[in-house]
């Protein structure tokens, strides 16, 4: 093996230790630790993360780079090298992009803003937000143009190089396309789907939920997903996330007494992040190429878990009795009650409690709005009218200045992470895409589901998408899975065949 | 500040934040882990290991010693600073008194001997542990020759060499007074105890312990104890142990259902390892002068919690309405039933199974056997004669060949643990002699303990030992707190007022 090669793995094959330092001490700052352990923690995160930065960062990486590409051009490396190359030399260099003053700069007012947040939301202070949060956009305007003046990547816009930290592949332009195409069918959509609704006869499945079941329950739909509990666990958590490495993949849930299904949706859709991550190659394992491609292809495969199996009427009818057997107070409920509550369509104010077909109103409102603000198209104080009237045009909803049903109710700004909304949808659209791609290769898809065994489409998965980690770029990943890159209108075609057939 | 301190301190403080790491990677192996982990988790720690051992040991730090020791012969530094360089100098001393290549084949012979340890010891297959044993004593005599070389510290025997790892500041000379005090009387006084025993009334405190109901009843103990929730845990692993950093520590016990007061025991034991470790100055948190002193010391409070406290007559008086309330199957057992049964006095063959009485006389056995092995007066293969003749000695009892029951039940030795059994029991002496001296000035110790209040008996060992950490030395430590170093009376007094007087 190249010499230079060599030492560049050896080098992530330590940042990758770090890596998983951590990792389990993140997950056990949000899922175990007293509030002691606060101030120590966040010391020993510090200097972890200053470890990291200065192994990826090192002149020698550079060096060891420049040594690699000189042999790639030669032509004396192989084309999966090729690509593991040129993922660490991305690595790299978004680690260099910024200087420290800046990413020191950001930190501070990250913090800063997302404190007051936590304030300013509760009594509909933007005016104090806004103090704050100019600098924030200030400085993500900053990164955005140290990101594009690197000249190893072409950025057609100052947002585009924010995306990339994100949605690595998938552009603006891309995006426009696909968010266009639904911002021209979704709101004559959604209003078929309520005129529809109205004939349901809507049955409450509130009730008390012992969480010790709710526990049970979720374990048991994730041993049906496909989860290892040899090779991970279940913990309960504030917000649902996943974490982990190979071999040890931790997802959190948590449960809500009156209302079983909410923990149920969630442990799905994190069970689908943490089946992606299990499943990328083990020889690649240490290494940027083995990382998950990016935001846009990891959030459809927790849909695809969450909204196209778990969500379905054939996995909900076998799931049925599990529900039944574990939670008795829902043995009055029929797998259509539960199905007609957990489809339910409702424009609402707030994203995180949207339903599947008005969430992705929300998410091009704010892409709207954060890439107009990154590529100063706007300012921060243009913010609140441009919501007001995009809330009314998607939503049909006024925030009538109650700017915590509005611009304020989200942490993503407050900290500078612009560029991440867009990949909830262009999630759901990939997920839709390629469940219809895994549908036609698998006729018998409604019985396998119907049984509750996915196994089927867990390996579809893995040889489509999980097997080649960050070894293809997003696009071409698509493509080669579904025949296309990332439509609209697989998503539009869902929700027909769902919201409006009734079908799935 | 001189600037090559200012340099240490920071380097210093680098190195606490990775141990930070690998202690909360260590506990989550332990606790938390799913079996997948093993791999990735060994390969973490193995790099956390490395970047601590090149931060420890690198020239740098050297240099940087120097510097300070120059400092330190001109008279500019004040006392403090002096214990705080040297305890330094010890640390980066003893990283480097050991070759790379020694390390390494001592971690390869240690892993194979207790991997084969697992499996000899079922089958009591000597010989076959034997083979890979030669190799672990032979390394661990070459460790303490280095150790022993380093002409910083003066060590009269190899033994004492690594003694001083584990037992720092407590000589083999030392622990030879006291453990011969303790083998001249301890015979005698076990006769006695054992014949004035015979007329207790037995009673069986087994039955069914739900262990929800057990672990809430920890918790109420560790509550009394003093341990603060708020900045640690109580959770369950195979082996009870302690751990954490200062705001964050973390005990273990484990529940046997016919057993309720084991995990009592256990529970009392690591409260008082993690009082000590929560106690330790916070503004030397991050050095080697503000840790725990030695495992001499750092026993003594887990024993004076588990042996002098919570066994005490006074406070199991106390408790005992909390053991009814949260076990309602106790309610026939009295304070004195719970205590007869907690001070029965017994040879046995195992060391962990042993009474308070009868324990040192199991770590005398393997000091004698471990010291004679290390400084080369006896060679492993003299081990099973030596162990038969000093259990029938010490205990009155022959392993008859089964070595289980002998020189194969503990683990310490299987990775060239030697030095470390000694302070089990000059723990207990410790431990003994603290315990007299705090009573001598709190006469009221006995009605406090009957409230189950601790916390003069906090506060008392705060001052005298917590506070201190490793700015005084051991034997220092006990002159200052006790008016003598460590002696084998207190503990010898103390048997006699538990056992004979029956008063304690």
């Amino acid at each position: 093996m190249n010499a230079a090669l060599a030492r560049l793995e050896k080098q992530f094959h330590r940042i990758a230790q770090i890596d998983h330092a951590t990792t389990f001490l993140s997950w056990d700052q949000m899922v175990i630790m007293p509030n002691g352990g606060v101030g120590p923690r966040s010391s020993a995160m510090a200097t972890l993360e200053t470890l990291r930065h200065e192994l990826l960062t090192s002149d020698a990486m550079g060096e060891w780079l420049h040594e690699v590409a000189d042999a790639q051009r030669q032509g004396s490396l192989n084309e999966v090298n090729c690509v593991h190359i040129s993922e660490m030399q991305r690595a790299w260099q978004q680690a260099r992009a910024l200087p420290a003053t800046l990413i020191h700069a950001q930190v501070i007012a990250g913090s800063a803003c997302e404190h007051g947040w936590r304030s300013q939301k509760a009594t509909n202070d933007w005016s104090g937000f806004l103090s704050n949060f100019r600098e924030v956009v200030h400085l993500a305007r900053e990164e955005a143009q140290c990101r594009q003046a690197q000249q190893t990547e072409d950025f057609a816009t100052p947002y585009d190089a924010l995306l990339n930290v994100h949605c690595t592949g998938d552009s603006h332009a891309l995006i426009d396309g696909v968010f266009g195409e639904l911002k021209l069918a979704l709101p004559g959509l959604l209003q078929e789907v309520m005129d529809k609704q109205k004939s349901r006869v809507p049955v409450d499945l509130n009730g008390d939920y012992a969480e010790d079941a709710q526990h049970t329950l979720s374990k048991e739909l994730m041993q049906l997903l496909g989860f290892d509990f040899e090779a991970g666990r279940l913990d309960v958590s504030l917000h649902p996330f996943s974490t982990g490495v190979r071999g040890d993949q931790r997802i959190t849930t948590r449960y809500r007494r009156i209302d079983f299904a909410d923990a149920l949706q969630a442990t799905a859709h994190e069970t689908g992040h943490a089946s992606y991550e299990a499943g990328l190659p083990e020889a690649w394992q240490h290494y940027p190429a083995g990382r998950a491609r990016n935001m846009c292809i990891h959030e459809s495969q927790s849909l695809f878990f969450e909204k196209q199996v778990f969500l379905s009427r054939a996995f909900g009818q076998s799931f049925l009795a599990k529900i039944h057997e574990h939670l008795p107070a829902t043995r009055k409920f029929s797998a259509d009650d539960i199905w007609n509550s957990q489809t339910k369509v409702q424009p609402s104010y707030i994203r995180t409690e949207a339903d599947e077909l008005t969430y992705p109103l929300h998410v091009m409102l704010r892409y709207e709005i954060e890439s107009a603000l990154i590529n100063s198209d706007i300012e921060p104080e243009h913010i609140p009218d441009m919501w007001e009237s995009l809330s009314q045009e998607y939503l049909g909803l006024s925030i009538n200045g109650d700017h915590a049903k509005g611009c304020l109710q989200d942490i993503h700004w407050t900290d500078g992470a612009f560029g991440y909304f867009p990949s909830y949808t262009m999630g759901a659209v990939n997920a839709a895409q390629l469940t219809l791609a895994m549908k036609n290769q698998h006729p018998d898809w409604h019985q396998q589901f119907a049984n509750g065994d996915i196994e089927f489409a867990r390996n579809w998965l893995h040889e489509n998408i999980w097997q080649h980690a960050s070894l293809i770029d997003s696009q071409t990943l698509m493509v080669q899975a579904t025949g296309q890159g990332s439509q609209a209108s697989a998503l539009l075609s869902h929700f027909k065949t769902r919201y409006l057939d009734e079908l799935d």
